[in-house]
């Protein structure tokens, strides 16, 4: 069932190696089918290189195993939370990439201080507090903080990102540490300039309007 | 129509992710017919695994597409304003390349102190003031700051650079980012030990006239 | 002898260049065999992409050569002091990995401020003292100061980890450099925050427990 | 002539951005030949990807080409020098790698405070001071602060390596780019725990006399 949305899931989730975001088995991105609200998501601790498209696991809102024959990713319950609390979200993705994750080890959120920040968030991205795997806690600290912003950090933990599809979730990943390099880059040698809130809005309608085909 | 030329700039398109320049779908590679004065530029949100030859876009000074089946780049005005204003240059780069982007969000230059910034650049590679997408705006910041270099930062954006063919203006791409790197590892550390400023240009003028076939 | 012992200690020392965690010819990866006891390691100084399976060394306890045509890894006593004194282990990794060892050259342990720290390490990754090679002293500063832990840095030196088998040390020395990049960007720009000392051995219980197939 | 030479070297030439080295044409490895004195060096501003072991150029000690189409490096007469004062070396590399250069740009040696650097170094890796590329000048300021070891900095300019060998030349350049970095990412955290000259000393013979087949 679902063999399109698995096959996208799994080439998605190839997507994070290939762009540096994770190592080893670690990071997963899930797709929400928007017809029967099924998940699709990455088994645990399957290497990247190993990883088939009939490997994916498809999961219901409640965590169920609908289809698979290995264990789903251990943060299943955290995109459960995020699809049940945020009907507008297809796609969500977990990384611990390693800028991005630096700026939550110290609880900092990531300013808008480039275009590319505007352009993709409209705003900083948000740090969220720490919160406990493997219950609904992740998933709560992630709707109640991320607000219009399609990344957030979790305090001593990483990266989660969402969007309107799978795709877009990972572009959102790849974004992230993206400019959480460049503004770290950019701290450790003076402050950067600040982008008036009113230019960081217009530039962002601007990109969300303009941007692509 | 410009069929090789097309081809020539697709390849150019394509050294940006090769040389770690860019994320995803981001900068883009521009070249201008001598002949014709026509701009072959890179479509507006491609990813460069599936970009071909006959994707790219043809347009004319005024910015009217004459061939291509996408839309082009968004920062199509930025480069049209650019060749409009410097008839010296047939291409241009744009990349948000982290390290030269970090100097750009602090708006500060970087300073010719090492032998390659003099060689490539002759001088510091200055930054502009931040200037808004989707006009002449960037375009205008572009050509009263660049004086005699062939890179330039904007502040809270990113790079551009040009060159007497798209080929030069390529090559300032990577090495602004590969000298931004270095230099902000040295003042990590210390105070760059200055080249004076007759040496900077001496320099120069060895490589432009020694270096290649 | 151990064929597919050699073929799987072969394909995870090609891991370490795949991961970044050398240079040329440096680091390597030895496996015990728990039926014999006998240990396959890595040849001195062979390039990873020269080498064969059939090219690894099988030693026993005492260090003496029972098959290969090569000398083994200068590193080889250390292993089996490790392999001696911890009838537990039966994989052992060497690096230089570059982040981590930054750790070793100011003597100072890498906390446990991220959930990454936590599931694998169960809480800092512990530094052990300066110690020369070629005798049993590493082994010694390895088997005394690495306490519950996979992964040790040994000061001006570089990194050790250790496995209930060789894919798991691995996997370890890859996280082991992953968390420092991480935890040295985050030192960079301000203080981590602590994660209480209770929350850092229930995370660890529960990715023990929860996580893989 | 020179067939076997040529070919050796034009492949050591492509470890230089095989191992992140040097960007697009930057960077050169010459070797010489112990029967005839001659040095095969690589053309001036010649891709990488491009370069075939034809493309190698044979000049003799004075300079003058005895084979090859191509211009030779615009760095061909610093080689030279080093040949013509060290009869020992039969190697020499030129990289601008970034974490070595950038200790060149603030004029700082790179301290033995890892074992690797007393391994291949034997003590610090000097820096020489600032020279003008086309003449003698960086011939000179190599030859006469480089000592003992195989590594040497050029302020405000890049790396020499040297080697009996242009492999082991080439070692050089990658080791003494990879310690620069970890070097560089301790001095970032706190000061590097000093190891005791003679302690540098011994690690180096040991190094020297066990290491490799």
């Amino acid at each position: 069932m679902l063999e399109d949305l698995k096959k996208t899931t799994w080439k998605l989730n190839l997507e994070l190696p290939k762009n540096n975001l994770i190592t080893m088995t670690s990071g997963n991105v899930s797709a929400r089918d928007p017809q029967t609200n099924l998940v699709v998501i990455k088994p645990s601790g399957i290497a990247y290189e190993d990883l088939q498209p009939e490997d994916m696991i498809v999961v219901n809102m409640e965590g169920e195993i609908i289809e698979g024959t290995y264990k789903p990713s251990v943060d299943t319950k955290t995109h459960l939370y995020v699809y049940r609390n945020r009907p507008d979200v297809h796609g969500v993705v977990h990384t611990h990439s390693p800028y991005a994750t630096s700026f939550a080890v110290i609880g900092r959120e990531i300013p808008p201080v480039t275009t590319v920040v505007c352009d993709i968030f409209g705003g900083p991205v948000p740090v969220g507090p720490y919160a406990r795997i493997g219950g609904n806690e992740i998933g709560k600290a992630i709707v109640e903080h991320i607000g219009d912003s399609t990344a957030i950090l979790l305090q001593n933990h990483g990266v989660f990102t969402i969007g309107k599809t799978a795709k877009e979730a990972v572009k959102a990943a790849v974004v992230v540490e993206d400019v959480a390099k460049i503004i770290h880059l950019a701290q450790q040698k003076g402050d950067p300039i600040v982008i008036p809130a009113e230019e960081v809005q217009r530039e962002h309608e601007f990109y969300q309007t303009a941007y692509g085909q």
